[in-house]
Order: C-alpha cells, then sequence, then structure tokens
C-alpha cells in the first residue's frame, strides 16, 4: 500500500523509473496492482492515444520510431507501448535497441516500454489499458500503442486507443483481403507503409473499394464477440462521419509522416467536435469494467471447482453418461445464483 | 417438460421432424432447451463427428455432399450441420437447395441443417455441441459439421468434431500462409480440394513444409486462449502420433474423396487406439462445463448489473474521475465473492 502510494508520487513527478515498475506490476498483475491503477485513474484523461496495427513486415516500428521523432520534436511527451500477444516473453531484443536508439538521442522523454502475452487475451487487453493510465497519468502527451501482429488478440488490444491507424504494405489484393477480417471496421486511418514499391497505388484503390463497402463490412464484424462485450462492439462501428482516411508513407525516409501526423490530429478534433470522444471513453468504460468482472468472475469459478476438488469428478461421470453438461453446470452454478437473489431479496 | 418428453420420444424413434424441432429449439435457446439436451446426453457417443473447415471458395459444401452421398451408399447415416457464424441468420438458400437435392435422391437419411450466429460465439460453439449430440442421440452414424468460413469462430466451433479436416484452395503461398492463424493447429487432415487446379503440388509442398513446423506453430498458437478455456487449448495441440495427413481431392467429379474417407477412417481408428478419443472426449466435456459456466456467470452478472440500474451511473463517475473500474468492478463481484465464501465457510 504504502510502498504503492510512494511509486504513484514518483511517477505524477516524471520518474521514468517509477513508470516502468508501475507497468511491470500492471503486466505481472503484482499484488497491489488494481490498487495501483486505482489510484492513477483519477490522473487520467489528458493524453492522446494512438493504436498502430498491421501485418508483420509493414514497417510499424520504424513509423513509430519516425512519429516518436517527430512528436519530440514538436516538443510533446510520447510513450509508446509495443504489444506482442504472440509472444509469452517480454522486452525483447527489438524493443531494447530502440530503447537504446531513444537514449543515443539523449532523449528520455520517448518512453518505450513492449508488453506480450502472459495468459489470457482478456488479460493482455486489460494490462495494455491500464499501461496507458500509467502513462497518461504520468503525463505523455502522445500515447503509442503498438502491436506487433493484426489478428484478433491486436484488433482488440489496439481498441484502447482513441485513434487507430493500420498499416498496409503494397501488395497483392491477397493483403488487403485479410485485412477484412475484423480489422477494416477498426481503422480510422489507413497507412500503405512503403509506398515507394510496387503495387502501392493498386493497394490504395483496393483500400478505397473496400472503405465504402465498410458498412456491410462492420455488419459482418459484430459477431464473435464474447456476450459480455457484444453491445460495445456494436457501437465500435457506429462512427458515423469519419471514413477512414487512406495516408501513404515511406517510414525508412520519414515521407508522408507529416501528413499521417496531420490526419491523426484531424481525427483527434473531429473526435473532440462530434462528442465521439466521450462516447469512445464511456464505450471503453463499459467494456473495462465487463472485461475486469468476466476475469474476476472466472477466477471467482475457478475457485469454486477447486474447493468442489476439480472438475475431473463430473467429467467421469459425464463420459459414463452418468450426468450431462448443462446438470454439472447447473449444480456449480446455483449456488452463486441463490447467494445473489437472496441478497437482493433482503 | 412433459413436451420436451414427447420430443425426446420422437426423435429417438427416429423422426426427423423431431430432430429438426429439437435443433430450432436449441439454436433459439427456447424454454427447456437445457433439459432437452440433457436428456439426450445418454444417448449420445456412438456417432463420428467429422468437422470442415477452410476459406470460402474452397469447394466445402461440395466435398460434404459427397461425403454425404458416399457414406450413404455404404449404408451409414449422415446428418450436416453447417455454421455460418458471420450471419445473422438461419437457413438460407444454399442449404435449402441442398436439402431439396438430398429430398430428390428421395434420400431422408441426409439431414442438413444450416446453423447461423444468434450472439455470442460461445453461444453459438455450444448450440453447435449440442445440435450434434442431438444427431448424435438420433443415430446418425456420421455426422459433419461444416463451417461456412475459417475465421477463430470457425476453429472454435469445428472443434466439437473428433476429427478435423481443413480445406485448402490451390493458389499462391498467402492462403497457406493464411492458415497459419491457429487452423493449423486443429488441422488432423489437409485437403487440397480442386486438386486439378495450377498450382496444387506447389499447395501440397507448401503444406507439408508447414506440418513439420507445426509443433512451434501450435506453441505460438495457445496464446490469445480465454482464460478460462486456455487449459483445454493446451491439451488440443497435444497430439503426439498423429502427423496431419494431406490429401487431394477434386469433389466436384468425387475424383480422391474415397481417399480422403479412408485417411477419416484411419484418423478415427488411431483417436480409438491411442486411447486419444476418449482423452478428445474429456477436454471436450471440461470445455463444455466451462463455457456453459462462462455463459451462467455471464447473466448472472447482466441481472446483477440491471438490478444496479445498469452501468450508466458507474460510467458517469468514471468519467468524472470520482471512480476506477477496478473499484467499480470490485463493488459488483464482492457480493458474489461473499456469498460463495460464506457458503463454502458453512
Amino acid at each position: 500500500m504504502s510502498d504503492n502510494e510512494t511509486l504513484v508520487d514518483e511517477l505524477l513527478a516524471g520518474k521514468h523509473r517509477a513508470l516502468a515498475r508501475v507497468i511491470t506490476k500492471i503486466e505481472n498483475r503484482s499484488p497491489g496492482y488494481r490498487d495501483l491503477v486505482s489510484q492513477l485513474h483519477e490522473h487520467t484523461g489528458d493524453a492522446e492515444v494512438i493504436g498502430i496495427t498491421g501485418s508483420p513486415g509493414a514497417g510499424k516500428s520504424t513509423l513509430v520510431d519516425k512519429m516518436a521523432a517527430e512528436y519530440r520534436d514538436r516538443g510533446e511527451t510520447v510513450g509508446v507501448i509495443a504489444i506482442d500477444p504472440s509472444s509469452p516473453f517480454t522486452g525483447g531484443a527489438v524493443l531494447g535497441d530502440r530503447i537504446r536508439m531513444a537514449s543515443n538521442r539523449g532523449d528520455m522523454d520517448v518512453f518505450f516500454r513492449s508488453m506480450s502475452a502472459r495468459g489470457s487475451l482478456g488479460g493482455l487487453s486489460t494490462a495494455t489499458t491500464d499501461a496507458v493510465k500509467a502513462l497518461d497519468a504520468f503525463g505523455k502527451d502522445k500515447i503509442i500503442v503498438e502491436t506487433v501482429g493484426a489478428g484478433q488478440n491486436e484488433i482488440e488490444i489496439v481498441k484502447t486507443a482513441d485513434t487507430v491507424a493500420v498499416l498496409v504494405p503494397p501488395g497483392s489484393g491477397d493483403d488487403v483481403q485479410m485485412l477484412k477480417a475484423g480489422i477494416l471496421e477498426i481503422a480510422d486511418i489507413f497507412v500503405v507503409n512503403k509506398a515507394d514499391m510496387d503495387g502501392a497505388d493498386r493497394t490504395v484503390k483496393e483500400l478505397r473499394e473496400m472503405v465504402h463497402m465498410q458498412d456491410s463490412a462492420a455488419m459482418a464484424g459484430h459477431h464473435g464477440a464474447g456476450a459480455l462485450a457484444s453491445d460495445d462492439e456494436t457501437e465500435d462501428d457506429d462512427e458515423d462521419g469519419w471514413e477512414p482516411a487512406i495516408v501513404e508513407t515511406v517510414a525508412k525516409t520519414g515521407e508522408g509522416v507529416d501528413e499521417f501526423l496531420a490526419t491523426l490530429a484531424d481525427h483527434a478534433e473531429w473526435l473532440v467536435e462530434t462528442g465521439e470522444l466521450e462516447a469512445q471513453e464511456r464505450q471503453r468504460y463499459t467494456a473495462e469494467i465487463r472485461t475486469l468482472l468476466r476475469e474476476d468472475t472466472a477466477s471467482l469459478l475457478a475457485e469454486e471447482i477447486d474447493a468442489r476438488g476439480g472438475l475431473e469428478g463430473f467429467v467421469d461421470d459425464l463420459v459414463a453418461r452418468e450426468t450431462d453438461p448443462y446438470t454439472v453446470a447447473d449444480e456449480l452454478i446455483e449456488p452463486l445464483e441463490e447467494c445473489v437473489r437472496d441478497r437482493r431479496e433482503e
């Protein structure tokens, strides 16, 4: 507790070491991390959170480095969280190099940090949300959430951002086809990086066509969301008035980065003017509460199952056809239901 | 109840109309559907369940029709459930046509049925599992679960099968690359359909290379599983002793279908001999119980949230930074936790 308070004070005082320690506690779910995040929440709300996703090799890290450098030149502080849901390990050489690169510039205000899958997807997106809060409370002006891949996990994670940019490498139509799987619905901006490569124009053209099909794609995109999240999903797609922008960049040379940042600024402005920013914030909080509740009930159930000596015995009876899954589930859940209802009637 | 009993009796008596009505009740989660499935469970366990997935246009429905026809010629009864997680609607022209086709053959023992996403993924895979039970209890020898797409949802759904066949259309390496996203880990058999097309040999070659990388792919595949499901996931990949087979078919002409069915039979035999069949059954039951518990607690929480007048008020306080998500979650979950713990101490 008091250790937490010191940590929070140091973080709010702008100590990067405290920030790093807080994020580590969040990532490891160390004892007291919940209380830590609770204390940080009231200090959040000022940062602009940008999500960057896209298939491996699209040039995300190069673009993010250029973005960070440009924001720094403009005198804004930057925090970067790179997420790799597919890796069980944290840190990693790539990020290590990038941190060094940053400090070689003698620039300690670009804070790089990587986070990886420790367990469930819910766990990682919660950890990302919490880490963003730490950077926000710390006072970073721009927070960039960069995902390594572009799968369903990354989509969930990048949703913690106000503005989502999807990088698309120039190439065959297949690349654009692959976007259909949920990424199209969350993209506020498409960045065709490596725009100097062959096929860039074609990719841009295909993206334009897709953007005009977005609504129907968004409809298809709803299903497959966890029951608890589904209504938030519905709202996520409800972004009338902003048609995903398409910008071309060559991250290596920095070409087009200014235009990209300008488009990001346009979207940030649009979010405020339309009230979409608060709407999104409310959606995120709702989703956040539901995710936390889902995680809490999951562990509560795990507890209950352990207390019953695990599921093995139940499974034996199922295999022997002496009972059935619904009866087992009822047997396990009914006590909880009774508790809740009794309490409500009191 | 008594209505249910009549329905169950008629289903067990081999009345297809009762079977169809039971599956409709399952799909709509009509009152009493749980009790219905509970009654069916003891009559299950004799069918061979085959899952067929693969990207759209791979020729799944054509192959499934050929499989069904061939099984019928061998005097085995067949049930087909086609799942479309991306569609909110049920039935659909395609399936309608196929049912007609079946009955034109005067063959009522090929029972076609389509199911679609009514809500959550969990909901649909539970409904699929239950529908398979209905077909199993009915006495179908072979049950084919066919998915329309090949996304994460389809992967979850097709896991209800004993043997999973993944259809791969011949073409660019990109198609095979796309398989990496979770499908590789669940494939017992790869079917290169339209094997008469250009690029078929190359696709087969690429698949062989992938199969040898499977173990590492499987490692990466674990993450992103829901917390409750994760340990089942781990076991799913643990299929030592069966290297995914690769067969070539031309579903349109029926070419290679015999070899495919022979490979399916080989895998079914392997499942029994290695005890993997029961191991899988146990894994599925464990996953089934956990999924049901997750759904039950989800609705229990929804109830609790309604009783508290919804989340809006909490979200207002969050926006005003007067509270934080963890505190809200604790406030909502603590009563449940207390209930469970008090009961345990009794």
